[in-house]
């Protein structure tokens, strides 16, 4: 990364505690990510991304600001992206992944909630999240009580605009994620001072719905055996989608896969096993339990979760006259996205055996941040279904700290023995 | 407790196990209430209800079945017992107080979730909870993450409704809070056969009033110094309401309170501080903190709780002329129950505040059932607030175990020579 430090200053940062921060990041992805062997080339954009993460992207978003635009964060796979680029907004999923921020997070929030939401907190509160820094509104969701309340905090020290999202799918609480989409568009409206039009919802529309099907592609390449790429790799080109420039990622996303196109035509069974995870979001720099599988012998070809799936299956219908019209193509894509928040939830338990299907996996692998209660609760169903479905399964909770990673490792070669 | 044997036995309940609870819980009750000197006459049929609460009720709730009722049951103050009793049905707030369901609850949950939740779902599992026995149909409520996905599970053994309770209390949340009320009638007219009229709501409006009115009468006599009936008492007062003849229960609430009136004129100052109680519920046999801090010098004047003030303010308006006008009215009462799972909730803070002048607090004592994260990160706002305020105030985060009793006693100890 390169001196940023007046950058940084002028976010009002702590230069001081951010630079620990700094220190230590790159020596972990060297370890985890830069030691992996016959990566793709075109891993290299993403290498750049991570390690301008705080640095070039920065700059670049501090120049869109510079040129009027309002920079909007977020936490949540259901804040639809398509509103804040319509709105001629830079979109950014904020900090969340690592342990660094605890410690400050939970000067503010009690210490047993899950790590995502102490970490963001601390983040904030610590002055070391230049996305933080520089992001003039918040856009919070109620899919969990610890982010609900925690908003009500995070309100405290800037602007913050919360969405409800309904429980249930039913027709009325369709209605209701429309009409909470559209109260969205009025406060971004008001906020950015732009005019959301039917042209400019439908380009975004259509720019967003071509970075998913560039994960989509991306994904669909990982059902080759062996897959084309590691799952850390992929994990990281999903992490480096919620903070890049859309346009320029999803270019990026179709070269690297255009490189994989090519490497399946030559690569042979490598005896490893294909492994899924399910569960809940792996934000940056959360590598642990993906550095933890792919140490053993096995790779992780597919993630259903908010940081895999989640994020990109399923488009928005592009086609309509009015807002109103869009309005419900997207309200109807995110409320499709089938997260624990959700009562009941079968379809998610459907997704994950299709997808056990369709990527070929051998063994699924339910990762759950310590405290999550609905991701937890609902194990206990998908138990049953896999089992019911001869999909060999086990439960991982953990949190963002390096002290189970000797436990898990021995949990998860027990499990890759065993299937 | 009389011979009900043959009765569980029909409740297929797990006779074997349920004796070690009836054999525990009069040792219990006989320490931590018979013990208290110069109780109130009228307590008397709090005892008995309360002795009799898997004997005697459950024999009367099995006759109203016989005739042809059906029993509904609940866990939260959320769900209108007016529709329950329009539909003419016997409500019932379900077992849910002990750790003597926590080890089964546990079979089919996580572990690191609120006792609460924990307890009433081992209540089931274990059969050893006469009221999940004979109840036809629970009425569940999105208020928190625990419950609303443990709805999921409870479903596998039993018919389930749940109610969508929004998350906000905006103009839209109170018009979604109303359909759900108008489904909930739907769904207890189908399942009961009996049509919901404005005359029969009406009736069971003014019924509950009533019963609120009785236990704000009680409260009231509470603001008192000193108050002429321990926090113990009133606690199994409003425990009792839960499930008792609601009818019977008014009248002896207020032949209590005509006992409390006639008490307080010849009450004299005895110099114990005055505390509030404010937090997660305490349902019965839950009496753990009130008996550590009624054991030292003080006495528990008010509990801003489900089973305190949140259960009987503000009454329901009685006036209308259709279901619709009524339904408003319901749900208009419901809504401004100042519950954590809302966001924001700052009303709550108001209300504290006012009933620490009302009720002439010394403290408050916040007390969390571990892991209830609405309310765990609540504190922080109210803390603030209390402060600004001069009212001392401390956390007790607590579950249902006895192993911290002599900590809290110590802390709370220290709370009381401080104020």
């Amino acid at each position: 990364m390169g001196s940023y430090n007046e950058m940084w200053q002028k976010l009002n940062m702590d230069l001081q505690k951010h630079d620990i921060l700094c220190a230590a990041l790159p020596d972990s992805f060297g370890e985890i990510y830069m030691t992996q062997k016959n990566r793709p080339d075109n891993m290299n954009y993403f290498n750049y991304a991570l390690a301008e993460v705080h640095g070039a992207r920065i700059e670049e978003i501090q120049k869109s600001k510079k040129n009027g635009k309002k920079v909007v964060g977020t936490f949540c796979v259901f804040v639809p992206d398509e509103v804040i680029l319509a709105a001629d907004a830079v979109g950014v999923g904020l900090c969340s992944g690592s342990q660094f921020w605890v410690e400050d997070g939970e000067k503010v929030l009690p210490r047993n909630i899950c790590p995502l939401v102490k970490a963001f907190m601390g983040a904030k509160v610590s002055r070391t999240c230049p996305y933080f820094q520089l992001t003039d509104m918040i856009v919070g969701e109620t899919t969990c009580d610890a982010k609900k309340k925690a908003y009500e905090i995070l309100e405290e020290y800037m602007p913050v605009h919360v969405m409800e999202l309904p429980q249930m799918k039913r027709e009325k609480d369709f209605q209701e994620w429309q009409d909470e989409i559209k109260l969205f568009i009025k406060k971004i409206e008001e906020f950015t001072g732009n005019k959301i039009t039917v042209e400019k919802l439908k380009n975004s529309i259509d720019l967003v719905n071509k970075k998913r099907r560039a994960l989509k592609r991306l994904y669909d390449l990982r059902k080759h055996t062996p897959s084309p790429i590691s799952g850390l790799d992929a994990l990281l080109v999903s992490q480096v989608a919620f903070v890049d420039d859309p346009i320029r990622f999803t270019e990026k996303t179709e070269e690297l896969c255009d490189e994989l196109d090519e490497r399946i035509k030559t690569m042979k069974p490598n005896g490893r096993k294909r492994i899924m995870i399910t569960g809940t979001p792996m934000s940056v720099p959360n590598w642990k339990i993906h550095h933890i599988i792919e140490g053993l012998n096995a790779e992780i070809v597919v993630e259903e979760t908010c940081t895999g799936t989640r994020y990109f299956e399923k488009e928005v219908f592009d086609e309509g006259d009015t807002i109103d019209d869009l309005v419900r193509n997207i309200a109807e894509r995110y409320m499709n996205i089938n997260c624990a928040c959700f009562t009941p939830n079968n379809d998610r338990i459907d997704d994950i055996i299709k997808y056990a299907e369709e990527y070929n996996a051998d063994g699924v692998i339910y990762c759950n941040l310590s405290f999550c209660h609905t991701y937890a609760i609902e194990y206990g169903k998908l138990e049953k279904a896999l089992k019911e479905n001869n999909i060999p399964l086990i439960n991982i909770e953990t949190d963002y700290s390096e002290e189970d990673v000797g436990q898990i490792r021995t949990r998860v070669e027990a499990f890759l023995e065993m299937i």
